[in-house]
C-alpha cells in the first residue's frame, strides 16, 4: 500500500458532491477545488456543475488517484468497491457510524476495510473530518472555510479531526501554519505508524505533533516515533477517567496514559498536556536548532514577568546556570545600577542596550536555551538585528515572549521568526516552549532498555 | 487618606513632562494627553508646549489633584513635600531604586512615604508602570500604547506593573478590556488592603484580578479580600523558590505560596496559576451569574476537543452528573443515532438543532453550569438567538468555547459575550474558566474558623 495518493494524487474524485450549500459534499467541493488538478464530483443524482466542475455518474468515468467520499456508511462497501475497479489508491470516508458505535459498526468497517485492503487502497478514516496539504492547496476535508490554513513547518497528525481542525485554526489564527493535517479518525487501515514516516521524510516538516486518544497499533507507533529524525511532539488525552466517551468516539483502546507517557518519552517524544503546549511545543521544535544542553538563560526587561517566566521554568525542574564572569562583566557594564543582573537578568525596562545584554547571555559558555521577555515599545522596537547576526552565529535556541498592543508588534515578531527566533504569547506559553526545547534532549532515550514494546 | 484624588482627579500634573519622544516623561504625556480635564507638564528647564498643553515651572502653579512623577528617586522627597505643600493628594512615582535595591533605597523610601503620610498623599509605587481607567481616559502610565487598552468589566491589581501591562494588554488583543488596572511597585501606602475595597465599589467592576508576589500587610489584605462583595481571582507566583529574584524587584516578603492558598481560598478567593487562568478566570466570573452548585454539563459538536475539555474538567476533580429522565429523552430525540448522547453530549458535528440541545442540558435541574464546544460554520453559525432566550430565562452560567476561522467567527462571538456568555478561545482555556466557577462556590470559605489569619 502506498500512500502516495494520499500526498500526491492525480486526480480527485468528490463522491457524493452537492450543489446544495452546507450539505457535506459541498463543504468538500469548497474546500478541493482550490487543488490545482483535475477534480470530478460524483453523484448520480446530479447534473451539471458545482463550483465549475461538471458532476459524473460514476467513479468509472473518472481519472483519479484519490476519493473524498461524501455519502453514509450503508453505501461504502459499494464504493470502495467501485473505488478499487477504477484504480482508486486512496480514499477519505468522513462518514461515522462504523466501529466507535456498535458491533454492526465493527463489521460495516471491517468490510470495507478488507475491501481497501483487497484493492490496496489507502483509507484514511472513517469518522474523520479529513486532511489538509496547504502546500499543495490540497484540502481534502468537508470543514467549512479550512483553506484559510496556510503553510506553515508543523505536521499534525490528529486521531480526532476535530482536534486537528481546532489546532490548525488555531496556528492560523495566531499568524501560522501547518505542513500538514490528518485527522486520522478510526484508522482503518491508516494510522500513527503509517503517517508518522511520511511525514518524517516530508522536507516541509520540521516537527510532527501528534494528539493521540489511543491506538491498538501501539508497537508499530512506537517504532515509527523511535525510527523518526523530525522532532516528535505528543498530547495523550485521557489524564482522568473519560475511557467511555473515547471509545465512543474513535474507538480507541483505553491505554492508560503512563503507558505512553514512558513508553513515548523513552523514543524521544515530547510530552506535553494541553492542546495550545502541542502547538507551542512544536513550534519551538521546527524553528530552533537542537539544544546542546538543558542549561537555559532567561534575559526580561520587565522583572514581574520574568519572575513569572522563572518560576514556571523552575517547576518543571529547570535551573539557571551562572553566567561566566566575562558574560557577567559585559552585563554588569550595560546595565549599571540595575537591580538584578545574574541569571535570570532584569534590564528593569526597555533599553537600548538591550539586544547587547541578550547577545552577551545567549553567547554564553554556561547557556544552552535562552528565553527573553520584552513589552514592545514603539521607540525602541525589538532587538532584530542584533538577534539575527546572533542566530547567524550561534547554534543554540533563543526564544522571544511577546506582550504588547498587538498590530504594533505583529511586524517585528515576524521579523524574528524570519531569523530563526520563534515568539510566544504569554509568559507561560514562553516557559512550556522552553521546557518542551528542555524535554527533547533528555536522557531518558538513551537509558532506556525500550522493555516497555514488549510489555504490550 | 482618600483615594478619590487616584480614582477621579480634578487636574493632573505631570512632574518632569518632556517635549523628547522615547523619555518617560514625554511617553506619560502621550498617555495623559486623552484624560478630559486640566493637564499641566510640569518642568523648569522647558517652555513652550508638549502635545498642546503649556508647560508651568512648578506645582505651586497648577490646580491638580494627582501628579504622575516622572522623576528620579532622589529628587522625590523635594518633590512630594512640594506636591504636599500645593494640595496635589495623590502622586504616581515611576521610578525605582528604592526598597527593592539596598539600604539607602529603603530609606528613601521611608522618607517619601513619611512625606506622603504628613501631606495625606496617595501614593501609588513607587517602581510602578502607573495605573489606567480606560472608563475615565484616564491613562496614567508611561507605558507606550497602554491608552489602546479599553473599556471591560475586570479589575486589575498587579503587584508588578509590567505583569498588570502585560495582562492588559492580553485582554486587549484578545477583544476585551479592563476597568481598571493597576500596577502597585512597592507600595509604600497604597496596596491591596486599600485598593481591593475601592475596586469593589467600582460599578464598573465585575470581577477583580491579582497577581501577587507578597505584601507585608498580609492581614489588611486578607481582611479587604473577605469583605469583598466583588468575585476575587488571584495568581501568586513563587509556586518556586523565586525569593531573591521577587525580593529585588518589588521588596516583597517572601512568604510560600501555601499560606497564601490556604488564606485566599478560605475567603472565597479563586486561585490560579497562570497570567492567561488569571483573565479567563476573571471574565468567567465577571460575565456568569454564581452557579448554585457545582454540577456541570458539557455539550460539543465535535467529540475530539469535547474529550479534551472533560479530560480537563476532570483532572479538576469536576464531575458531569447525569441528566435528568426528560432531558436525556428530548437529547435522544434530537440526537437520533449519535454515538454518545450522555452527559458530556457530543452531537458529531454542528447541526441545526445544536442550540436546542444546549438548551436541554442548560434548563436541566441537575445541571448547574455549562460548557459548550462547537468550531464554527458558517452555513449554522453559532446558536446565538437560543442562547438568548436560554440566558434571559435561566440564571446559570453558560459558556463557549470557540474554534474556527477568527474574522468569521468574530461576530457572533460578541453577540455571545452580549448575552452573557463568555467565550474562550481553547478547549484548556474553556475547561480552566468553569474550573474557576466550581471553584468559586467551593465551600471552604464556611467551613474555616478563618484561624490562619492569627498565624500570620
Amino acid at each position: 500500500m502506498s500512500l502516495s495518493h494520499l500526498f500526491d494524487p492525480d486526480g480527485i474524485a468528490v463522491i457524493g458532491a452537492s450543489k446544495t450549500p452546507g450539505k457535506l459534499g459541498n463543504d468538500a467541493m469548497t474546500n478541493i477545488e482550490s487543488y490545482d488538478g483535475d477534480v470530478y464530483p460524483v453523484n448520480p443524482s446530479s447534473s451539471g456543475t458545482v463550483y465549475g466542475y461538471e458532476f459524473v455518474d460514476s467513479v468509472h468515468d473518472v481519472e483519479a488517484d484519490l476519493a473524498l467520499c461524501c455519502v453514509p456508511g450503508p453505501v461504502l462497501p459499494e464504493v470502495i468497491e467501485e473505488c478499487g475497479e477504477a484504480g482508486i489508491g486512496a480514499a477519505v470516508i468522513f462518514a461515522g457510524g462504523f466501529a466507535e458505535v456498535d458491533a454492526d459498526g465493527e463489521q460495516l468497517e471491517r468490510t470495507i476495510t478488507d475491501l481497501a485492503d483487497e484493492y490496496d487502497i489507502t483509507l484514511l478514516g472513517p469518522n474523520t473530518a479529513g486532511y489538509i496539504l496547504p502546500d499543495l492547496d490540497l484540502y481534502g476535508s468537508f470543514v467549512p472555510r479550512i483553506r484559510e490554513v496556510e503553510s506553515g513547518n508543523v505536521g499534525i497528525l490528529a486521531q480526532s479531526g476535530g482536534v486537528g481542525v481546532t489546532a490548525s485554526f488555531q496556528l492560523e489564527r495566531e499568524g501560522y501554519g501547518v505542513s500538514a493535517m490528518f485527522g486520522l479518525g478510526n484508522r482503518a487501515n491508516t494510522g500513527f505508524a503509517e503517517l508518522i514516516p511520511e511525514l518524517d521524510a516530508d522536507p516541509n516538516t520540521d516537527a510532527i505533533a501528534l494528539h493521540i486518544e489511543g491506538t491498538e497499533d501501539f508497537e508499530g507507533f512506537l517504532e515509527a516515533c523511535e525510527n523518526a529524525e523530525t522532532p516528535i511532539v505528543a498530547f495523550k488525552v485521557g489524564e482522568s477517567d473519560v475511557g467511555e466517551f473515547v471509545q465512543s468516539h474513535t474507538a480507541a483502546p483505553d491505554h492508560d496514559n503512563e503507558t505512553y507517557e514512558r513508553a513515548l518519552s523513552t523514543r524521544g517524544v515530547t510530552m506535553v498536556s494541553s492542546l495550545t503546549e502541542l502547538i507551542d511545543a512544536s513550534r519551538a521544535l521546527a524553528d530552533s536548532p537542537v539544544p546542546d544542553g538543558q542549561n537555559v538563560g532567561v534575559v526580561t526587561a520587565q522583572a514581574g514577568p520574568g519572575i513569572i517566566v522563572a518560576d514556571a521554568l523552575k517547576q518543571e525542574g529547570i535551573e539557571f546556570p551562572d553566567l561566566t564572569d566575562a558574560t557577567q562583566e559585559t552585563v554588569d557594564d550595560l546595565l549599571q545600577g540595575i537591580t538584578y543582573t545574574e541569571n535570570p537578568v532584569d534590564t528593569g525596562r526597555p533599553m537600548p542596550e538591550f539586544g547587547e545584554v541578550v547577545e552577551a547571555v545567549a553567547r554564553d559558555e554556561n547557556v544552552d536555551i535562552v528565553i527573553v521577555y520584552e513589552i514592545y515599545e514603539d521607540s525602541l522596537g525589538y532587538p532584530v538585528e542584533e538577534l539575527e547576526s546572533l542566530t547567524d552565529d550561534i547554534d543554540k535556541p533563543v526564544l522571544f515572549t511577546i506582550a504588547g498592543p498587538n498590530h504594533a508588534l505583529e511586524e517585528e515578531r515576524r521579523a524574528m521568526e524570519d531569523i530563526g527566533v520563534p515568539t510566544f504569547q504569554s509568559p507561560q506559553r514562553g516557559a512550556d516552549a522552553v521546557a518542551a526545547l528542555v524535554d527533547s534532549i533528555s536522557e531518558e532515550r538513551e537509558e532506556s532498555d525500550l522493555s516497555v514494546t514488549s510489555s504490550q
